[in-house]
């Protein structure tokens, strides 16, 4: 995220909105935010206003209608993070713990390691303390809250082509859960709460980032993989034909296309970092890394029978090359058995799973409204924005219309 | 290899050897030489000298006693080889197809892709034409043979002890060959001359010299293993305890010092390339690239319940850092079940397999001394040492005692 982008998103998203119920998941690289607003500035018990609909829900608790939107920060920006949150002015009497009295102790759900690291930050700062929340649970409730509630949430991805995947609820388990963040962690899921992390690889969106970064001196993740879309691997990698002669190497299945050796060319080319075009290094280093996570995650999932894959975590963004790359590579490691999918909320599932987390500890119940609002954005001014993949289609709004009821 | 390096493999072993039946295997990056000598300049049929017996085998025919030498040149350098091919002036006899007239056509062996990519060019340069052998038929019989054939060749490492393998002849299929030359090759062995390439992973040798070269400006393969040994991972590796503030993952057996994402400092560090010693920079990249092939390795070996995994490939040297992060990768994914081991001669699987194919075709028969000659070499005079691994103590003398019998 490039500062544009964050100021971009630092703006209120509507200058009447309320905010409440604000759930953290602070990785190595990014935070990630899921916050409820409605665009009333009346509390949950006043009268609805605009679109807000305030009604009685069950044992005449207040329900509130309203969105659920989505934020993100570098870690390493984190100040920006905590200014955004004072800045939204949270009404606070969700995020008491229940008994206590109003205004003493002021908490929010937070998972990811940052939960630990930073709790004295956000205590000293904002005096809001962190309620931490293991981050696996998180992932495995926000990924099958999203595959559950949203209509057009799973996608495969193959040949440029986006396909929305129907889910059955009945038949959703067992899948494989891989989510890519600055590392890699592949998930058995088999059912609500019942999952087990089985594998993992520390060559991920870290990886690439900080890779990338020494190798191209490019100054955000978005601006490298932008210049990856422009790239060609070829120039880099050492493909079966640069070994044999311009030939495939038909006895074993490899074109001379195939990719022998990632940055193999650069072995014996006269040249020095500064020959190469940072455009050529981006997408060979994106095509390695996704290819290699396509791999491992094919094979973790064949050890358990699972078929379907679903691919989230922030290293994805939509970009078309990664999702075709990861595709392509359990499509061909599997013989065609396997299937790569994704997920439109990929980078938030841990703070969805954190967000929900208030209502499994009995604070409020959740509502998804069935049909995700594809309502378009105000360009001009940001919105809820979260970030600008090259290929602009995906993830344009992100937010879910739902309601809440509070216990 | 470095230059100087390669000026000590020019030289003769003895000045008097004899070289015969030489065989090649022509990679990516490196090009490996098996070749037989004896230590007269005695032709088969005239009479013994110095250590070297002569004698009538089955069917009256002669025998040589003598020695297999190994020797390699970077690809990039082919006219380095070429001159050495040409400088040991060999017999050409061995190498004449049945029935051809003497001096008429002189072929030898190759393998690797190099075999088709460079035909012309030995044609052209020695008159020799090269004749092609299969790249994993070659791997599974060098493997094969030196595995049954020497005595001392495979052995396990970890925490820094090397213990030899005894190989149970009659126990030694199946297994799992890794061959890690700039890619990787995965091979399923079941027997001899019965085996299958079940995966691979273009992240290999290529990768690692490659990206070091341009992240370091080391001028060899060697030079950048050797920086590894006194880098620090930790400096430019996201950890666990990085992410967590210096705590555990006990949840999911994490432990603090685990790393999460290779390369992910550099995503927050605001240091350029220039910042990071190139020591750290070899370390991280040697041990994320020596702990994705182990595990990627056991993955496969646990689709066919594969308990042993025999590592071999020219980006090992016998470097103790890339086998102990082998080994314990695959240790730490396979829970103790599976177990990494290494070859002696784990450049020279291709090579060895090229030259017994002269045996298939029925040009010799080979027999090896079981017990290999650990006789010290001249280290003033370079000799066959074929390379200079850190620890300084494996490969010294890798030649193997044998007798060839001409048929």
């Amino acid at each position: 995220m490039d500062i544009v982008e964050s100021k971009q998103i630092s703006e209120p998203i509507k200058s009447e909105a309320q905010i409440s119920h604000l759930a953290l998941d602070i990785g190595g690289s990014l935070i990630k935010l899921v916050y409820f607003s409605t665009n009333s500035d009346s509390s949950a018990s006043s009268s609805s206003k605009d679109s807000v609909a305030v009604s009685s829900g069950n044992e005449g608790r207040p329900v509130l209608e309203g969105k659920l939107h989505f934020a993100k920060f570098e870690t390493a920006k984190i100040n920006d993070c905590i200014d955004f949150i004072r800045s939204k002015q949270l009404r606070l009497s969700g995020f008491q713990k229940h008994g206590a009295p109003a205004g003493e102790k002021c908490t929010i759900k937070a998972t990811g390691g940052g939960a630990y690291k930073y709790a004295d930050l956000f205590k000293e700062k904002l005096g809001i303390c962190l309620d931490k929340e293991d981050e696996m649970d998180c992932l495995v409730a926000g990924s099958n809250f999203l595959l559950k509630a949203v209509h057009t949430e799973a996608f495969t991805y193959m040949d440029g082509q986006k396909e929305f995947v129907q889910i059955d609820h009945d038949d959703l388990y067992p899948y494989m859960l891989v989510n890519i963040g600055s590392g890699v962690s592949m998930i058995k899921v088999d059912g609500p709460g019942k999952f087990e992390r089985v594998s993992g690889t520390n060559v991920g969106g870290g990886t690439f980032w900080g890779l990338g970064r020494l190798l191209t001196k490019c100054k955000s993740f978005d601006e490298l993989l932008e210049l990856s879309h422009r790239g060609n691997n070829r120039v880099i990698d050492m493909l079966v034909g640069d070994i044999y002669g311009g030939m495939d190497y038909t006895k074993i299945g490899l074109s001379s296309t195939t990719i022998a050796s990632s940055f193999g060319k650069a072995i014996s080319d006269n040249k020095e970092l500064e020959d190469y075009k940072p455009e050529d290094i981006s997408r060979s280093l994106l095509r390695m890394i996704s290819n290699n996570i396509g791999q491992i995650s094919y094979l973790n999932a064949l050890r358990f029978g699972l078929k379907r894959i679903f691919f989230a975590g922030f290293f994805i963004r939509g970009h078309a090359y990664t999702m075709d790359t990861i595709a392509v590579a359990v499509h061909f490691w599997s013989k065609g058995e396997a299937k790569a999918m994704f997920l439109k909320h990929e980078g938030f599932l841990g703070a969805l799973g954190s967000f929900m987390s208030y209502e499994k500890h009995g604070f409020l119940n959740l509502k998804v409204h069935q049909l995700v609002q594809q309502s378009p954005v105000d360009a001009s001014r940001g919105g809820d924005k979260i970030h600008d993949p090259p290929n602009g289609e995906l993830n344009e709004n992100q937010s879910i219309d739902c309601s809440i009821c509070l216990s």
